[in-house]
This record gives C-alpha cells, sequence and structure tokens, in this order.
C-alpha cells in the first residue's frame, strides 16, 4: 500500500467490502489503518438466475452505493474490493466471469476477491485461524480449513442435503404433524396443531407450498414451532437431535484433526435456542474433542471486511480457492 | 339399466371410463353387458394449474377420442362416465366444479364420478373388496376401504410426504452419494459413483436440478441406482428398507383393523423388484398379520372401467367420498 491514512480520508486508499445475501446488500468503505469509515444497506436482493448471481443487477445497486461511500467518507480511490456472495459456490460463475471487470471500469478497483457466503462467514467469525464453521438459515453449509486449504461439506440445497438446516428442520416438522393427520407411525399431534395454527387446514397445504418460488423459505418458516414444541414433544426433540447430529457430520467432515481448531456456529438458525443447542453441544464435544468451541466473533459482513483488509495490507492468511476465495487484479488505465 | 346388448352395439347404452395421469390420458368405451369395445390412448398429460386439473384442456382432448370411440364401438349413448384423475384429491377442485356439467353439455353422459387416482387404482387393484392399497410410483399414496368409508394416508408429495417413493427413495440415494462426496458420515461412494454416472459432476447438480419444474421426477429417476447398488452396498440396502417401513406406515394407517381385508401394492414403484420387495413383505406380515398379500388385479384404467361397469349397473360398491369418490347426475335435455 502507498502512504496515506495520516489526512483523514483524503488521498487514502481504501477498500470496499460486500455481503451479498438473500435478504439484501451491504456494503462498507473503509481503509486499512482507520477501518470501515461509511456503510450502507439496500433491502433488495441481488436477482439470480440459472447462471448464478447477476452481476448487472449486482452493479446496478452497487455503483451508487458505493459513490456515496466514497464521497462519505472522503475515500478517493478503491484499491480492493472484496464481494461476499451467497451463491457464488454452487449456482454458476457469473460473477466470475464479469465481476472484476466491471469492478474496475465502473469504481477503478485494481484488486477484486470473491468470496463464497460461507468463507465471509468463516472470516467473521473465526478470522485467520484454523477451525470450523457451520452457517445455518433457511440453508446449511460447513466450511473449514487448515490455512492451506479449503474444505466445505453440504450446502447442496434443500432437496439434495442442507441437513439439519431450517428448511430440513421444517420439512420433517412437517412430515411428522401430516403423520399424525394421516394417523400413520412417527406422527406428533402438537406439531399437527402447530402447522395448523401456522398454515390452516392440512389438505390445502400442498396447494399453498408447492406453487411457490420459495419453497425451502416457507419450510424453514416452521422449524421455530418444532423447537416451541421440543419441551412436552419427543418426536420435535427428536427431529432437532437428528438436525445436531447433522451439523456435527458436517462440521466434523470439514474440520482441521490435527492442532487445536476453533469451532464456531454462525446464522439465524441458531437463534431457536436450547432446543437446537443443548443436542448440538453435545455432538461437537464428543466428535471434535480436540476443537476448541468459541462464539463466532462477527458475521459475513465483518469476514468481507476482514478479508478486504488483509488484502489491502498484502497479508491475506485464508488460502485462496478457485470456487470459494478467488482475487483477480486488474490493470486500471 | 334399459334392454340392448342383444343387438351388436347398436342402442346400448354405453358407459365411458377414462385415466389421467402424468404419462397422458387413456379413455375406454363399454356395456355392462358386453365389457370394454374400444380403447383410445393419448401422450399429452392434461394440464394442471392452481386450481388443480384443467378441465378445459381435459375436455379438448376427450371430447374427440369419445366420437371416435362412440362411432367405432356403436354405442349410441353413454349413460355413465367416470374419471379418475390424479392430482383430484389435494391439489384443487376445477373438475369438480366444471366437468360433469361440460360431459352432459358436450356428451350427453347423465352420471359422472370423478375418481382420485388413488381410488381407481384401488378399484383396479381389489375391485370392490375391503382391504388396503399402495400405489407408489414418483409419488406415493395408500388407500383402504370396509366398504363403508375410504381412509388415505400420504399422497402430500416430495416436499411434505410421499414417504418411500419414488422421489423419496431417489432423494435419499443423492443425500448418501453427496455424503460421500463431501466425506460426511453416512454416505455410500457406490451410490456417488452411480450418482457421477448419471448425472455428471456433482458440483453441477444443484444447478441442474433446481431451475427444473420436474424436479420430483428427476430425483425419482435416481431411485433405479440405488435398488441397482442395495445387493452390495448397505447404504443403498437401508435406504430400500426405510423406505418400506414408510410404505407400511400408509398400509398399516388405511387397512381395516377387522376382517381380512386384502393388500395389494400397484405402480411403476414396485418394478425396482427384489430390494425393495423382500423388506416390504416382511414389513407388511409383520404388521398386518391378518390382512390377505394378493398381487393387484390390475391398472388404474381397469379401476375406471370397474367403477364405471358397477355405476352403469346400478350397484356402485365402493364408498363414495367428495374429495375421492364424487358421483353427479345431470338432467340431460
Amino acid at each position: 500500500m502507498s502512504g496515506g491514512g495520516d489526512a483523514p480520508g483524503a488521498g487514502a486508499p481504501g477498500f470496499l467490502a460486500v455481503d451479498s445475501g438473500g435478504s439484501g446488500l451491504r456494503a462498507v468503505v473503509g481503509t486499512v489503518d482507520r477501518g470501515v469509515l461509511a456503510r450502507r444497506e439496500s433491502r433488495e436482493p441481488v436477482r439470480t438466475g440459472v447462471r448464478g448471481i447477476d452481476p448487472g443487477h449486482l452493479m446496478e445497486q452497487l455503483v451508487p452505493m458505493v459513490r456515496a461511500l466514497t464521497a462519505e467518507s472522503g475515500t478517493e480511490r478503491l484499491e480492493v474490493a472484496v464481494v461476499g456472495a451467497a451463491g457464488l459456490a454452487t449456482l454458476g460463475d457469473a460473477l466470475r466471469a464479469e465481476l472484476p471487470a466491471a469492478l474496475a471500469r465502473d469504481l477503478g478497483v485494481r484488486t477484486v476477491a470473491l468470496a463464497a457466503d460461507a468463507v465471509t462467514a468463516y472470516a467473521g467469525a473465526l478470522g485467520p485461524r484454523p477451525g470450523a464453521v457451520v452457517a445455518a438459515g433457511t440453508g446449511l453449509i460447513a466450511i473449514g480449513t487448515d490455512l492451506t486449504r479449503w474444505r466445505r461439506a453440504d450446502g447442496w440445497g434443500h432437496l439434495l442435503g442442507d441437513c439439519g438446516s431450517g428448511a430440513w428442520i421444517g420439512q420433517a416438522g412437517l412430515e411428522a404433524a401430516l403423520r399424525a393427520y394421516d394417523g400413520r407411525a412417527g406422527g406428533s399431534t402438537r406439531l399437527l396443531a402447530a402447522a395448523e395454527d401456522q398454515f390452516g387446514p392440512m389438505p390445502e397445504l400442498p396447494g399453498t407450498l408447492y406453487p411457490r418460488p420459495d419453497r425451502a423459505a416457507v419450510l424453514a418458516s416452521f422449524a421455530p414451532r418444532v423447537a416451541g414444541c421440543a419441551a412436552d414433544d419427543p418426536v420435535a426433540a427428536g427431529i432437532l437431535r437428528t438436525a445436531a447430529r447433522h451439523m456435527a457430520d458436517s462440521a466434523v467432515a470439514v474440520c482441521p484433526a490435527e492442532g487445536e481448531p476453533r469451532v464456531a456456529l454462525t446464522g439465524g438458525l441458531f437463534k431457536l435456542g436450547a432446543p437446537l443447542l443443548v443436542p448440538l453441544e453435545e455432538e461437537l464435544a464428543m466428535r471434535l474433542p480436540h476443537a476448541r468451541r468459541v462464539p463466532a466473533e462477527g458475521d459475513p459482513l465483518d469476514g468481507s471486511v476482514r478479508i478486504a483488509t488483509e488484502l489491502a495490507a498484502g497479508t491475506l492468511t485464508l488460502p485462496g480457492d478457485e470456487k470459494l476465495l478467488f482475487t483477480v487484479s486488474t490493470k486500471v488505465d
């Protein structure tokens, strides 16, 4: 990095850190020396298509946000940008193909890192230290590193995996409700009552659910009811224990086997609290006895800031990966 | 029934029996005395929308088929029509609201019975006898009757149930494949090899599967590979045993508890053969010891013909039900 950072704002080369996810777009601008200087948020999620995240739609939202951020923070140049994006790892590569050039052209950014949301979740939770992170919301992915390479487990979506996720728990809860409705074994009348309370009469549920584009989110919306029933209902408690076991399966698959790795949990699903966390802590303690359980230090945007700060300082600790953390330098005239 | 049936075809009041499903539309015309006289088939499945099966699209295909059938068979009048349709029970009621009037108007049919495909499957498999039928293909439903009322279990679709169905088995197989891919517990390298053989590299599978409208069918297309691995692979064998247990759960929920009910299996999924049938027969023998296992006598179109024959003869044995077997008589001028 060239000098600067003494005069407040003026001339200091800065970084841009972005987190693009299902609930919208968040961006911050800062410098290595002075940290985050300004932040902006958009509630409009970036469109995704068959090629993954739409780079045009992302830039359309990002460019005016960044112009406002650089003006507000007095940052003249952005040397580095880190874009953490949901869907980067598995849903196509339009972003990888087009975003670095667009950021160079429109914002003069020389070095762009694209990070899967799992990587920004990891960086936010654990920073540049070896370990494993389970990130869980509607979906679920585990990611770990020994700082030489990344390992990923699950994150395959609600029809192929995301075992233990919000969609998984909600789906298992609705299956148990409908087993009770039908008089099949394995049902729960408590979950049936909760499902009828939330969705109305069961015969109408298929017609409500299947035509919706956000089916996984609808399933996940039932997960808090499953947690709410777990204290008195053995079927609900069993669903959460199985979810905890699936999460531990993923954590074990990605956690470094040697040393004293850290293990953290991040994402909205852990708001379910004790009914999920008690069996999960038991599973993790039993299956990863060498790992140290720590709270997540920050969220994916914090992770994006950490990666941007390291990149700008020329000290990136986390390993690069074509699919997960991909850095491109573009010559800017 | 008024006389006729002596002179070949001429003037004998006939019946129309229809089976509308995912693979197309089949229709036959016949008389009580002489049985089925002519049959036609269309490979174009009737469109379904948010209100269920589209009655307009059904009639568009059915009217020319029926005119050809009545001409071919020399049947002057159709007294009775039975339409067995997939999706009648759970996916809306446009058919119930509009089809009887349309059949009266366009084809002069006085009495129309609408039957859920589960009911025509039952009637085809067991005829007018008490028992339980498990109908399984991409989806799965069990239906049973003591001849006073119907009981139904499952048939909720691939996100809410259809436990043990083709989609369920295929999904469980792909989950096990991806567990092996990730290095998670519970994986099967045999199923991973089969999945890569069928679908190509696993990282591209989510991008292939999720945008498709026929996701359940794509999942079900992997079920034969799971059966193919079961002889040497304990994970695949375990999936099929669990599927068998789910099927038995549904059969037990609908089978009459008293008497000597019959139990039959029908639908394309049972072509998977021994890897599914051996554990299923064990489950059924253990959990329904009072029931007599019999082979299915016929398919859903045969069931539709049986119901039509009984209706035309005025001797319908199977119980009516607003959602499952619904008869309407219309005055025809």
